[in-house]
């Protein structure tokens, strides 16, 4: 973190493996925009729009495309994608996240046989039997880590996170604030008009790179498991059932419901507030449309809309059928109006 | 827990009431359909249909029902009713829910006059003045428990789930982590562009039988009581706004909004993120069809679609409606200009 | 709090700055409407339509307009305004909302140069290093409060709520149970089918007299801020994305999801379980029915609903029709068979 002291244009080339021209030696302490930058602030042309506003800008350093010669006299790093490169930029002159210190905090409870080695451990963390915490992750204050729980490698769980028992978790996972996993799934027998619980003896596994927002809540299988796999990104508020198994690299944006047993493939992405009914099969790559509802199984790679989804072009046509409605019945009443006249006509031809 | 040791058949049997057919000497120690049964599993015939693999299974034991005669050399538990009997099954040979060790945590914060004999109480717990906890309860890790709240016996409180002050929980009510009960209901009072909060001066009742999922909100009433009728059964991420009334052995699947002054009767069953709006009765034995917004009150006994929702068959002629409008919007077109020629040729008659 | 001693109706007189009539050494505990309201209750006349019931109420003291002559031998407390001194008389004979008690709980975690003086800090609270709690603000138990986060005076965060690092929350401010301030945004940069977390590095700024309910998410801004202006009040549930800027005096009812960088102009009613689309404007004085979808920009002070969102009056049409379709669609079919019949008779005149 070098958010008080900055770092050199030339530490921050280095940093990115960029290709450095101008003045190494400028600090640079911010990230802004091409036309906010000041002399200690880094901006980045991510597009060539940007090009004209390049040769304008105060700012102290500026990442830029390889294929850019830059105008003379500016100071700039050329890297391959400078879009990228600004999102290391900001780890490193910040502001940071916050980050839990190293070791365990006193105030924390750790269950029998929990093996903690290498981890931050905040304050008021509890942290179940037998569970493991792999090194160099942070369990933020408040978080509650059930018994036989696994969580890997360099993982963020931020405060009051609860993952319940027999969870696995990969590595380089974060789960924001209030989010629950491995929560029962919801499953009862009717039974006399009463509903008996069935025990959810299943779990979550979570894979690598996922990232989970705050207040969400992914159910444990009834048995077997909830898998979500590597590289999904899931969005606050977002419900996933009992023995869903969301493929890798999919999208999930808030507020989003997945019912039970759901799979999704490989590059799903669902925007927000979309609903998906239980053991509907969605395939890859497939787009489903803000607030739509998906029935039934989607085939891959198109974008779907509405409730009940469907192809967007289909849903274009009915939303334009809808406009078009009040007019067509108007124009219906007219229409029969005629009709009865010509039918008229026709039956008193001498009146005519 | 018999998770590691096995439990024998003969033991089973006997826990289940069930009549004993075959190697009652045999331990299982898991639970596995027909299909993928070793034989350590139990396995059951839920259904007709599953009695051919009955033929075929390597399960250790199978649980069926009285009316089936089982195949010759066979290890069966005879059952009324083999789908509830498995439910029991898996309580007895787990995995089971991890539970907070008896007594009070060191690190629990217990107000003056409160009651928890009996209770487990695990780490970072916070209970209010004057709250009763009754025997038997789990309150996990991080909950909240406000002055003078009641929480009945045998309940579990999955960890930082939040009760507040004076609420009214029965017994055997199974509540999940982060789920907030008792908060202010959403109440102004609007006065020259500004709105005054209302004070929030009731409570919230949960009878006995009760589940809640997580991250669901049910807020206290304005005055007198939101409550929430025995057996009712709440899933994930559910909002319940102050003053309702949810009846009894109801089901409410993920992110359904229940406004203000709802009341459900009995059996009522709302599928996921169905709306009702504010004041609006639904009478016993109701289902409604998940992402239907409930704008009016509804009849008894029926199953509702749709927004607003209306009865199931109605809102299927409604969709075949929408499926042929731009068919008809197609031929309304085709048949005006059919109207046309037919006008044309009665006016000038010589050129018909 | 005078829940157990009452309050004379002479002291309740002053404390409202009313008017009293009658007897004011009566001793009042409770409020209840007039039908319900015994000789220990204050009761109001809030509306004209109740002044019969003023004549038979049993209520120990009445609050009355000024602009209302009391019947005789009744006591009354004449005010400007009936309801809102209705929410005072709450606010006095309570049931009042739990209070963390004066100072810091012992098991709370305070970080280094962190300001808390004047402050109630519950049990189980972490505040990180160099954040400010304002004098008069209650944290109560499990609650999470970042680094460098301020505070304004008089605010209550119930049990369990987490404000990230960096936030600024004004005064007067009231965040209610499990809801999460200052998460991330939900950003990434797609590469090669791989998805890049984007920094967050903005922050979240709650204006004064905000209130927010249970198990919301307010993300923190990309970059810049996500502000909450003055007066607005946030119910349970609702998930507001970065960058956002929501205007004062607005209310946004239960389950509402409002995407990135959405504005809003001041005094705008979003209804329950409404959804606005990313970057979309909405202007001063709007108001969203329920479950609404927002897909573009609302002009100022007038009415939309439905999916997408259209003025009020559009919205009508548009279901009249729809429910007048399935009988248009019969009647297009019974038209179209009269126009081949005229067709017919046209093309065989002989036979007509």
């Amino acid at each position: 973190m070098a958010e008080e002291s900055g770092i050199t244009v030339a530490e921050l080339a280095r940093h990115l493996g960029g290709e450095l021209r101008g003045d190494g030696a400028r600090v640079v302490r911010t990230v802004a925009t091409l036309e906010q930058a000041g002399p200690e602030a880094v901006s980045w042309v991510g597009d060539q729009r940007h090009l004209r506003q390049l040769e304008q800008t105060r700012a102290g350093a500026v990442l830029i495309g390889r294929d850019i010669e830059p105008p003379a006299g500016r100071t700039v790093i050329r890297v391959a994608d400078p879009d990228l490169a600004l999102c290391d930029v900001l780890r490193v002159i910040g502001p940071s996240p916050e980050r839990v210190p190293p070791g365990v905090h006193p105030s924390a409870v750790i269950g029998a046989g929990a093996v903690v080695e290498g981890a931050a451990i905040g304050p008021h963390v509890t942290i179940g039997a037998r569970a493991r915490i792999g090194a160099g992750t942070q369990l933020h204050a408040g978080v509650y880590v059930g018994a036989d729980t696994r969580i890997g490698r360099d993982c963020v769980l931020w405060p009051n996170v609860v993952v319940r028992e027999r969870t696995a978790v990969g590595d380089r996972v974060m789960i924001h604030s209030n989010t629950t996993i491995g929560t029962d799934g919801f499953g009862y027998l009717q039974r006399g008009g009463r509903h008996h619980k069935i025990p959810q003896v299943g779990r979550v596994v979570i894979e690598d790179d996922v990232e989970i927002g705050a207040n969400a809540a992914i159910d444990r299988a009834r048995s077997g498991e909830t898998r979500i796999r590597r590289g999904t990104k899931i969005d606050n508020l977002v419900q996933i059932a009992h023995n869903c198994d969301i493929g890798e690299d999919c999208i999930i944006v808030g507020q989003c419901g997945i019912s039970g047993s759901v799979t999704l493939g490989h590059h799903v992405l669902l925007s927000g507030h979309v609903g998906v009914i239980d053991h509907v099969r969605i395939a890859d790559g497939v787009t489903v449309a803000a607030t739509s509802i998906v029935f039934g199984d989607l085939a891959g790679g198109r974008t779907y809309r509405g409730s009940p989804a469907v192809e967007k072009m289909v849903f274009g046509r009915q939303q334009v059928s809808l406009q078009r409605l009040p007019k067509a019945l108007a124009e219906l009443r007219a229409l029969t109006k005629r009709v009865e006249q010509l039918e008229s006509a026709a039956n008193h031809p001498e009146t005519g």
